[in-house]
């Protein structure tokens, strides 16, 4: 299962549609950069990884479908392009980390126009296979923090579907199972957007991983009750100093482990660390829409009173204090991370 | 607004059907003790003491339609029923609080059989109409300790709905509001049921105090962001010792504010007090149905895979070590627990 596919007969990034499961699996077609920003916008395809492949991808559609035969006027345009695609989501940083590979290969661009459009196609297929061999590597380290018997917590979707192919903390928990692991699996079901019960659970299942749906404010209880052995999510952005910005309710998870002595793991890979922002309380934290809390029904009815009002933050941030480790493809960090993620990154 | 009212006409309980609520409003009445205990079941009155008051209801019901005439025989059917209306929610102990009071009644009577039925309705009303004194009490109580301007985070329900009129946590938060205080208030949705969104967002509205729902796993994000002052909730049974057995999401919501030294009240009559248990480890968390957590749908379309497996506990303990401090009708109760309750209840 690969959540971002080129198909070259019809020119288009065929991505898997994330709003349609688990009721249905069906792919859409992205035609066009404005595809792209739609599909990002309305997370059609949602997930740091995956949104930043896909963003390379619409960079490409954009050259490929540019009129333009003059090269300067081209690299004006896609630079244009790269603003708007990387302005679709505005706190996962892989969107950007990723389009400055496209932006790179453009800057240094002196040829013909047909080839840089090759070039900028050939570097999104580089960069999605590059994808999935860096969340095999980092679900490779995150494995060896995992036992046998192991109950636990995770939050959102951070799976295959998350990213091109295998994921980052559902691949550790992925990886884990594969080596044989007996695991156990508390899917937080992530209001408002329920990412968990939808496309967590979806992939766990597929996966033959045993795994219970719990409302995001129950991690604490169970870990009170001795059910959970860590917590493991995925990260959106981070910052030189190891904070973490994540799906909302992370922070509150994380501190929920810290207090019943659990160890907490951020995993990600390294085009999630914004080198530009020192903390986390640099993050710009997505507002979205109040509908999605408010459009809400139990048993098929409508439950939130008509005109009702609601906030919607769609990430949170989570001090480094409270982490364990960072989960990466050059292994597993650990505190200062200033130090150990400033060794890699720097 | 009352909750639960004697129809004496047709010699019922009328309550307010709470899983109707927002979309409609509408009266239920219960005409006999298995009606009671229906409707405790399913939740067609929640809140502890609300519960209470029904149950000693259900007792005066139960005495009114018993066929017996012999008054010992009368007094063994009505602890039998005692039994059976007790165990209806086993987290609450203000049901088996309240039904003490009918019990006490039972025990100490020695008269006419149908004096004994006419006793046990006449101490429901009183009972009835006591909920509503406690709660105008303990809410000025709170109010004190709510300032102009403040934004206050409430988990689940603890307004007019969860009490006979007036409510606790919710009934601080009126009060001050009645006082002239400008408030604003983030309403937990509180999954999985959403007695928040349904529920308080429904009594914020009737009220005119400024509110907005948020998903339960937000408010560490608002406290971060500086955006939150206080919280309060309710308690469904308290041990001696200060632990607070509340709806699911209480204790992390009070992790979160303790890490953003924020203050943390919970809000009760002294009938949420359990003087058997010293501890809140002690306390039986009810476990109810999964279907619950997956009986959900966005936008009206189900969102979680066929088969998926769920768990639900209903509540969890928040440990005394988080609370700032507990709104009774005899005060605000400050740290240690042990001894400021102790002196109440000793």
């Amino acid at each position: 299962m690969r959540t971002i596919v080129w198909n070259e007969k019809q020119k288009s990034v065929d991505i898997i549609d994330q709003n349609s499961l688990p009721v249905e699996f069906r792919t859409i077609s992205l035609f066009s950069y404005p595809d792209v920003i739609r599909a990002i916008k309305h997370m059609t395809v949602r997930g740091a990884p995956a949104i930043g492949v896909t963003g390379v991808y619409g960079m490409a559609l954009a050259a490929l479908d540019s009129k333009e035969t003059d090269l300067l006027a081209l690299k004006v345009q896609l630079k244009q392009v790269s603003l708007e695609i990387g302005n679709a989501r505005p706190t996962a940083v892989n969107l950007w980390n990723m389009l400055n590979h496209s932006l790179a290969v453009i800057d240094e661009f002196d040829g013909e126009v047909e080839e840089l459009k090759i070039k900028l196609l050939t570097l999104a297929h580089k960069l999605a296979d590059e994808d999935v061999e860096t969340n095999m590597r980092l679900s490779r380290f995150g494995a060896e923090l995992i036992n046998d018997g192991d109950h636990i917590v995770h939050h959102c979707n951070t799976g295959a579907l998350a990213t091109v192919d295998y994921g980052t903390a559902l691949g550790v928990i992925r990886m884990a199972h594969e080596q044989g692991k007996k695991i156990h699996v508390y899917v937080d079901e992530t209001r408002p957007r329920l990412q968990g019960a939808r496309l967590t659970a979806w992939e766990l299942k597929q996966y033959g991983i045993p795994y219970d749906i719990i409302t995001d404010s129950s991690s604490g209880h169970l870990m009170r009750m001795g059910l959970v052995n860590k917590v493991f999510f995925g990260a959106d952005r981070v910052a030189m100093n190891g904070d973490v910005a994540n799906k909302i309710g992370s922070y509150m998870l994380a501190l929920a482990a810290v207090d019943n002595k659990l160890p907490v793991y951020s995993v990600f890979p390294l085009s999630t660390v914004d080198k530009g922002i020192a903390t986390g309380d640099e993050i710009e934290i997505e507002q979205r829409d109040a509908h999605e809390v408010l459009d809400i029904s139990l048993k098929g009815e409508i439950v939130v009173p008509r005109g009702a009002s609601a906030l919607n933050y769609a990430f949170d941030v989570t001090p480094h204090r409270l982490l364990t480790g960072l989960v990466t493809e050059y292994g597993v960090l650990y505190p200062p991370f200033i130090e150990s993620l400033g060794n890699i990154i720097g």
